[in-house]
């Protein structure tokens, strides 16, 4: 495996623990960039993203967030909101515009939100990759209220919370074994 | 940006038209391994891969297809379903042995299907990179019956479809330009 694929998957981790090392803006957005390349189903592109880092904005999100996941928020360099638009079908005549595929979504709200989720996840995954990629280490977590984080961020309701994602530069030394994985033998097959 | 990277997120594009070349097997299996590497949370890797490409598998896939995506996958080498196990909270005492976190899931299916699918499609898009990064080229498609799909595949009902993906060596002369992506400034903010 190339060193790149190893930095991207093999040695890259989940970090808990963070260097006192700041985060430049421009790495993120840079990565932001290269994520927002990869494919979304019609080229929705339904990810939205608040980075917090202010003393204050932090302190909006740590009531937010489950007690095991306090520390890690609290010390983070950085906690990006990965965020989705419920309404990210209205730039679809830009995005996508061969084709009048905002109608797929207008009078089916269900569907759209399923889609916003699905496509907002894809996107988050390569926006991982593409942190780690610019030798940033990254901690997504699941455990928040995300009814308190829309409420404290996204009052306007447009916008709704998918995953947290604390972004620096990890500490090695506090990092446990990595966690089993599943095999290809077990959970796939060729049909 | 290294050539890895190009390849991975610059030059990678969604393909509709494929080389008549076949899929190395080990290739496919190789990025599987890849991307099971990468984070979910609770480590609970709910992403689940049925790779159709015998001649009698496609001839139960086809029928559930979108009419627009119907000759995308009856040519390509390999169209995977990729999908979520409804039940993957059962697996957790292995995968994530330090916590309880089945418990999180077991009462509350709709919580489940949720977790589900937001760590299926990441699973998803460090696959898509990883088949990338294995010099394979990618098609995710939203256009289908899942329905269909889940009932010809899935009888069982444990496992669930949640987005298709023809996988092949693509045929860069049938690209159309790319559309275009949201700018940094545009979905996303430093807080």
């Amino acid at each position: 495996m190339t060193g790149i694929l190893t930095q991207l998957f093999d040695e890259a981790r989940t970090f808990s623990y963070w260097q006192a090392r700041p985060v430049p803006d421009e790495l993120v957005e840079a990565a932001f960039e290269l994520a927002f390349l990869g494919p979304t189903s019609a080229n929705c592109e339904p990810l939205r993203l608040v980075l917090v880092r202010s003393p204050e904005a932090k302190q909006r999100l740590l009531p937010c967030v489950s007690s095991g996941n306090y520390e890690k928020v609290r010390t983070a360099p950085v906690t990006a909101i990965v965020a989705y638009d419920l309404k990210f079908f209205e730039l679809l005549p830009r995005l996508y515009p061969h084709s009048d595929a905002g109608a797929w979504f207008t009078t089916n709200p269900a569907f759209a939100e399923e889609t916003a989720l699905r496509n907002s996840s894809l996107q988050g995954g390569y926006f991982i990759l593409a942190l780690r990629a610019h030798g940033l280490d990254c901690g997504p977590m699941s455990g928040f209220d995300a009814a308190k984080v829309d409420a404290a961020f996204f009052p306007e309701a447009r916008w709704r919370t998918n995953f947290l994602l604390n972004i620096g530069y990890g500490d090695r030394s506090r990092l446990h074994p990595r966690l089993p994985r599943l095999s290809f033998d077990e959970v796939a097959r060729w049909e």
